[in-house]
Order: structure tokens, then sequence, then C-alpha cells
């Protein structure tokens, strides 16, 4: 079966997300992202809060990069897509990009980078249960271990 | 010993606290009434951060309300200051003022209420530890049970 | 005809609008009851951001009340509901319910008030173009004058 | 006279600033670059806020990059620096680091790209008063004309 390649969230731009220049502040498209990236697992078949709360482990951003190419302004429809990038078992990588829902004009494009983490801050695995989530290849004549 | 009846921060706005209004969002005060009373506590004695990794208690909030006077504008240096306004044993409430660190001028006042609950969100009296910090008067003809 | 009394807006809570509690962070209820307020004026016929581009004034909330009575959660379904709570010619107040989507439990009350201010600040009088928004009788034995 | 090349701001990590995986959410660095940033302009010899009001000019993000080394966590004392990147008439860059101000220990890194625009959103050039801010060689031959 063929997961889903992307995920897409749809809302529009709230009034507490501009500044005073009258658009969309830089850091709030960071969030719009995590919520692309909340529904791409989703589509493929995780709830991402699962991962946290069974699994006791926690995807943490160690980058984030952000071209701001147009600003979405209040009471913006906008829709945010996410996909995977990249996947190894020790690191994930999505991309993103912010559209005007009405007008499809590209606003935001952007990439973030993830490695799991145990409650206590050490570098984890990728959980071999996930590796359909974040489409990692099994690796070759070794048998599951997680 | 007389603990402080009043703890201050004084810091700037930022441009991300600002909206297309070009003033401070009104919810971003609530984070200002916050660091307000993290001092306060700290001032008479207790790093409020302690209360959750050593207690396992959360001191969370069951009402706030804020009366918006004048606007605070990005840069401009201001002054928040909590003070205790009434404690129990089962509720703490706490009263706050911003002003404008240059003029004096009033911005904004508001109180918020808060109780103890535990980890899995079961409310919990005050610890006896805390009565001093909360200036909660000693039960009378009852030992420290806590 | 019969304008709505109410409008809803339905969404998933955000994984940055939780703290280190583990629940939504107390401010960031303001901005729902935002969302909500618009969706309220959006369905009784105007666009809030039409108010403020064509007729330069801006609905600025001077005082806001928050309840807490349980927590969202991150990825929480969530409902938030608006009605107006009273109005007359120089204030508008509404008022908030939020709710789990799922379980239809209410989670924050709240009220809001709001004046209509010049650009420059000074409060000006509801525009009578917007009295059937606002719910506010339109005076007796008095031309219109906005 | 030589302008400080380098610019830091001391302050504590919000509980508003954490989400639920207990440490500062990782959007929330980018108004700690901002900060930095406001303060380098101030130091330089510039208030940023006058840019805007003055000269009718905004500077916009482009471009920003994150790199989270190790987390900031509530109450924390941390030192925002900021720094000149490069700059020439038509963008500017700056580059970041986050410390914890108790242990020195660098926690972010970031960078970001500005452009200066018109009210209305058109690109402008970097006005010649701001050349020494940016730190802009005045051009070889030509007279000033902003």
């Amino acid at each position: 079966m063929e997961l889903p390649e992307k995920a897409q969230v749809r809302f529009r731009a709230r009034y507490s997300e501009t500044d005073q220049m009258g658009i969309v502040y830089h850091a709030n498209y960071l969030p719009w992202f995590e919520m692309a990236r909340t529904e791409l697992c989703a589509v493929r078949g995780v709830r991402y809060r699962d991962i946290e709360e069974q699994d006791h482990l926690l995807l943490t951003v160690v980058e984030a990069h952000c071209r701001y190419i147009a600003p979405a302004h209040y009471d913006d429809e906008v829709i945010a897509e996410a996909r995977l990038a990249f996947s190894h078992s020790r690191m994930i990588g999505f991309a993103y990009e912010i559209r005007n829902a009405a007008t499809s004009q590209l606003l935001v494009t952007g990439e973030t980078k993830h490695v799991f983490i145990t409650p206590d801050g050490r570098p984890a695995r990728v959980p071999r249960k996930y590796f359909d989530l974040f489409a990692i290849p099994a690796p070759v004549g070794r048998p599951a271990d997680d």
C-alpha cells in the first residue's frame, strides 16, 4: 500500500499572528509547518501525539529554514503542505510550502530536520515501527529489533 | 522577616508582540503578568520552577482578567509588577500593573487566580512549606502536616 | 432578516500552543476567542478586515476575562463559539465558549469588551452601517448620521 | 569611529515560550534573534522603530535559518547576540548566537536575511543614511542620493 506523500491543512491567518508591519510575523510560519507535519503523520497512519505518549520519544527539531516569498495577511485563507524530504534511521527531514488558498500564490517555503530523543535528552534511533511512517528502508539482512 | 509585597520586571516590548494595529496584541500581556509572578515568587524566596520540579505540583490558572487602558508599542520599555491579591489554602490570587517605564503611564491592570493541581490534574492544597511564600496564615491549633 | 446569534470555528490545538504543563497555555485561548469573533462578524455579513481597511477604524479590546475549566491538549479538536453579549453605540461585548469537539466538554469561557478608535487612538462611535452587525438599536427620532 | 560589531540582550526564558516537551518551542528563538537585532541597531546609533516611523521603510525578513544545539528551559537566563553577517545596498544579513547565561553553553545559532521594502511592498535600496549602520561601503565616485 502506498502511503500519501503529502498532506495539507487549510485555515485562516489569525489577527494574533500579524505584526505591526501588517503581515504575518515571520516566526509564525513555523507553527504552520508543524500543523502540516502533524497532518502528514496522521494521513500516514500515526498520530504524532501517540509517539510522545506511547513511545516516550520526542521528535525534536534540530534545524529549521524558511524562505519568505510573499506575506500572508490577516484572515487570508492559506494552505500549508508538508512532505517527507529525506529520512534515515537517525534523522528525518520535512519540506513545506505555504500558499494563499484563493490565489495559489506561493508565500513561504521551508525545511525542518528532526531527531528522536529520549525524555532525558539522549539521541535515539527511529523505532522500527515508524519506518513506514517516515519512509525509512528496512535494513537488509537485519531482523527487526525495535 | 517581612517578605517583599511586590516584584517588578523591566523589559522592552518585542516586535513579535505587536499586531497589525501597531500595538502589543492584547493576549501578550498575560505572559508579562507571568514574568512578574515568577519574579514575585523569586523575591519571596521560591523559584517557581522548583515547585514544579521538586514538588511535582502545578500552579494552574483558573481565571484571568485584563483591563487595557493604553497600549504598549514596539521597543517601549515597560515595567510589569505583581503582588499577592489574596490567598488561602486552596487558591491564590495575584494582581498586576503594567506601566510604561519612561512615563509611568498605567497601561494594563489585571488579576489571575490559581489552584494547585497534581500532575494528573487533581486539585491539591497549597503545601505547608509554601504558606509563607503565598502569605497563607498557618491554621491555629493544627500541626504542620505537609 | 434575522442574523445568526452565534458563530463557531473548529480546529485542532497546535503543539506551539502548549506549555511545559502539557496543556494549552492560558494566554492562547484569547486568539481562539478572536477567531470566533471574526467568524461571528463574517456570518453577520461583515468581514472584520474591511472595517479596518475601508473605515479606518479599529475595534480595540478594553477588557478580557477568561475562566479555565478544563485544559485543551495538543491535537485536540476544539470548537470556539462567539456571541454578542451586549452592545451600544460606544461599546460592544462578546461572550465565548471553548469546547472539546469530541466530548463537548466545556473548557474555557470568557468575555471581551471592545470600543472603536480612530487610527490616532481617539474613541469613536460605532458607525451606523454596523448597527445591524452589532445589534445596536437605531436611535428613535434621530436620522442616520454616520 | 568604530561602531560595535555585536550586541547582546540578556533575559529569562518565559513559561509561555515553553512547549509540552518542557523546553522553549523552536519558533520562539526567532523573536530572540529579533531582540538582539534591535539592540545591535541601537548600539550602532539607530532605533529600528525610527526606520519604520520616520523613513516609512520596512526591513522585511526574506530568509531565516536556525540550528538547535541544546534547549533553553523555563526561567533559564539566556544571552542573545547579533552581529552583521554581510550587507550590500539591497540586502542585509545578520547572524545570531543564543547562549545559556549561567553556563555559556551555545544553545541556538541562526541567520536572517532582510530587504528594505516600501509600505506598499516594493523593494527599496538601503537609504544612504543607514550605510554606516549596516556597514555598507559608500559607492566610489557616486554622490549620495538618498
